[in-house]
Formats: structure tokens, sequence, C-alpha cells
């Protein structure tokens, strides 16, 4: 198409948002989006059908809630992080600990335990037991106390609770207030990966796009504590063979600790009474300021407190 | 964000995508638009709490069925129409009845009349009697006789029957099959404007737009016949102040036919028995062909049959 029809489609369009009403930030970012939208529709010739088969799509999306999949699957939520990453070298700040994704699972309100959790409401069958300890420290590698390390992770069948009705509230999601020392601790069990729901809006587009929709095992944390910005990051399962073709690009490698299996003799030699995969992981936190990129966003999760 | 960052975020997702698996098609049009998001993302700044916002809005325009209706108001279903005259115009096609948006309230399985027909399941009270009628025509002006002319429009609150529950069914939807000389006729009351619904998704995005989300009054209609490229297209009611400031932009000026009033004397001077409005409007249709934009799309529609 001459850029002239799709300029005068987009200069009919723009030309009722009418000065001083409204949000400017809202007009610019929708007028670039849908700019490039029918750039786009021009460039590929996109056909009416393809962009009413689109809108089937999104729609599809909305009702099933898979936008949050989608934001992980397509690497929007990927990209966040890149930029807030570019964001945070301009400033300077060099994140020990990476961040990575959220992803759509947190839920508040888990229970809070001093030290040390059992992330378990129940216990999980046939699963190998995990403990996973640490340190929150501060730049200079101080032991940050009264840090808040909020975990959660999926069961053997790659389900959270909240999600997964079959569970109780809140299993395997605790919050762990670190020691005088920095340090937390928890039990649990080694999760596994998970895939999208099958036949979903973001399992349909991975496979139109030649892609799996599915994670290696990871459990995802919050590190938060007063004049510190707020961390959202995961660690992965060290083996999983989806470590670094992960759907939703959550890997870093410095998230991928080494797992350490004790056999039974070796478990007793360290005071349990079962063998075990032990994990240690320490969180570096960065000084908080309004200079830098927020460590907190506005999205909107799942509560139960309605 | 420097452009090496950017691209290679884009490489990275991209990445995943295995050659020779799911659909080129989709793979091209999705890297484009994700590459044209991330791209906007880093170029106006877009902050990880404005993508959440976003991705809140996405899922509730999903949930409330707002997608039709954002199209309309964003200026893609004007756009997708846009890009079909430009392809006609490229294939030598002048459109003499132009096509403009269908809407998101089209039902099928409407009362089919042969020659006329009255659109009211129930009487409309306290509106203005309607006759509208005219000829579908060929590229040659000559009559089309069997002819399909499908028409639908709302009651004098703004609402479209199977949408509103609280009309009969198919009220004020019919279809005509034109007689001999092609023409068809209907009985009806002139309907007026709406808007989107207050408080949606459309409305508050149009109001952060600083625009408004209303429509001026008008009729839609499908024409069709064999051999023949549907049309989609509606005629304004002349004279409303929002003919031409529709936030739909389905207007077209050759789609305002003028509205003739007959005072009561009048009327039964041609045989009526009450005051009305008069349309007389022409379709012209042109023969269809693989080698031309479609007049049908695969859009998902609403339907009783199921």
């Amino acid at each position: 198409m001459d850029q002239a029809v799709i300029d005068a489609a987009i200069k009919e369009i723009t030309s009722q948002e009418k000065a001083g009403q409204g949000n400017e930030r809202i007009k610019e970012i929708t007028n670039r989006l849908m700019s490039d939208l029918f750039n786009a529709m021009a460039d590929l010739d996109i056909t009416s059908e393809e962009m009413w088969k689109a809108c089937n799509f999104l729609t599809q999306a909305g009702k099933s809630n898979e936008f949050g999949l989608l934001y992980a699957g397509l690497g929007i939520e990927r990209f966040i992080d890149v930029k807030m990453d570019w964001e945070d070298a301009q400033a300077g700040i060099e994140l020990k600990t990476p961040r990575t994704i959220e992803g759509p699972l947190y839920v508040a309100g888990a229970p809070e335990f001093n030290g040390f959790a059992e992330l378990e409401t129940v216990a999980e069958p046939d699963s190998e037991r995990l403990y996973m300890s640490g340190v929150v420290r501060d730049e200079d590698g101080n032991p940050i106390s009264n840090a808040k390390v909020e975990v959660w992770h999926c069961n053997l069948k790659g389900l959270y609770s909240i999600f997964d009705s079959s569970q109780p509230a809140y299993n395997l999601r605790r919050s762990i207030i670190t020691d005088a020392e920095g340090r937390y601790e928890f039990k649990s069990f080694v999760p596994v990966g998970y895939a999208c729901p099958p036949g979903g809006s973001t399992d349909t587009l991975m496979s139109l796009l030649g892609r799996h929709g599915a994670r290696p095992a990871h459990i995802h944390f919050f590190v938060s504590a007063p004049t510190y910005r707020k961390l959202t990051t995961q660690i992965n399962i060290e083996g999983d063979p989806l470590t670094f073709d992960d759907f939703a690009f959550a890997t870093r490698p410095e998230l991928v600790p080494h797992i350490t299996r004790l056999s039974l003799e070796e478990a007793k030699a360290t005071g349990k009474d079962e063998p075990y995969a032990s994990i240690s992981f320490d969180f570096n936190m960065i000084h908080d300021s309004d200079k830098i990129v927020p460590g907190e966003n506005q999205r909107t999760r799942v509560s139960l407190d309605k």
C-alpha cells in the first residue's frame, strides 16, 4: 500500500482525539501502536480474515485469562526485564542476583515464618526431598536480617495452589523472614517443569510458532526488605533438559545453582533422617532509590482477599 | 535503548521457533508485531507498570467481549476497509456503493421475506415511522432479482436484539429477497445513535484518548447474490450531529442518503395512514472473482444455532 494512504488513515483515526482531554501518555502509546499495526497490516498484506481471527484469539485469551501466559511465551515479560536490566546498567547498577520474570501465579498472603519454613501444607507423595537455604545480602555482601523471602512453586503435577483447587490454599507458598545472620531456609521437594494448558490460547499460539509451551523446573521468589529494592526472581533446578529452552525465557545462568544430592547415610550425618537434595543460594539486594527502576509493578494479581 | 540490545532480545525470543514446524505465516506476523512492540517499548520508554496495566486491560476486554468494539473504536475495522478499498482500486474496481464496517452485532438466521418486510417483531413505542426502499443493481445499473438484503438496526434505546434480551429474538433483523425488478423495501422506524457500554473497556479507552465512544444513527446491511461479491455496508440517518464524528469511522459521504419526511396528508397521498420518513437507496454490487478481495471474512459471529 502507498504510505500516503496509510498515513491518511492514521490521521483520520487520530483526528478525533481532543487536545487537553484524556491522557497524553495513553494517546502517545496508543497512536504509536496503531500506526505500527497499520503499517504491518500493509507491509505483510494482513487480510480481513486474518484480522478477525486475531480478534477471536484475543477475545478467547481474555476469557481464559491467558494474557499473562502470552506475555511470558511471546517474550514480552522477558523484554520488560531486558529493558529494566538496561536501565540498571545505565544507572551503573550491577545485579549479582539477576531479576527474572514473576509469571502469572503469585498470590499474596502466604503464611509467614521466621528463618525456616516447611512449604508443604500437605505432604507431596513420591517426591524428592529438598532443603534450600542461603543468605540475603546487600551490595557489599553484608547479611540483611528481617528480609522477607516469598517463595512459591508447583506440585508434582505442575500445578500451583489456589489456581489448582485440589490443593489446600497456600500449599507450597510461604514467606520466610531472615534471621539475625540474614539466613532463610525451607524444606520442600524438588518441583517439576510444566506446560501451558493444553489447547489453550498460549499452547495454540506456541504450536503455530513451531515452539513448545513448557517450562523447566523452577522456584519463584520475591525478596524484599525496608530500604532495598524488591527483587523478583527464580532459580532453576539444575539438570532439567529445558533449563536453557524455557518457553518463558526466564532462565539466567546465575540462577541455576548447583543441586547436591545426599544419600541416606550422608543425610544422617547432617542430622536428617531421609536422603535429600540441597541447594544453597544467596540473594543479593540493592538499595532502593526513586532514581532507579522500581522493584514493584502494579500488576493485578490473584488474591484471596475478596 | 541501544538497537543492538533490542535486536538481541528479538533474536533470543524468535530463536525457539523450529524451522518446518508450525505456520510460517503466523511466525511472520507474530515476529513483526513483537519486533514493533519491543521497539515501541524502547522508544516510548514504556514501563513495567504500564505493560501490566495493558495486560489487565486486554484481559478485561476479552472477558467482556469488547475486542470487536475496540477494533471499531481504534480504527482497526476502518483500516481493514481502507486496505480493501485500496486493493479494489489497484484491481480497477470502483465501488458505487462503498463498503463500510460490519460492527460486532450481526446475527445470522433472521426471518426472510420476499420484496418487503416489517422489521419490528414488536412495535417500537414513540418512534418515527420509516420506509426504506431501493434496487440492488450490478455494475451496469441493471437490477439484480433474488438478491438478499440483510438489514439490522437498534431500537430507540440503542440496543440490538439478541444482545439485548429484553427484545424478541431477531427484532429489527430481517432478510429481504429482491423482486423481479431488483427491488427491496422495508417498514421500520428511524433508529438512534448509541454509545459503547459505559465504563467498559472501549468506553474507558476512548475517554483516555480524549474521545467519545458514540455512533450516529445508522442501519446495517449485508447484500449478497449468486456470482456477486457480498457487500457489507451501512447507511447513516441524515442530520445526526455525529454523522461525520462516528467513533467507529464508518461514515462515507455516499452512505448518507437524503431522508424525506412526509406529513400525514402527504403520507395519505402515497397510500399510508401515518406520517413517515422515507429513504431511497440503491445498492450497487460487483461480480465476484477469486482475483479480488473477498466479500466474506471468517469473523466469528454470535449465533443462536448452538
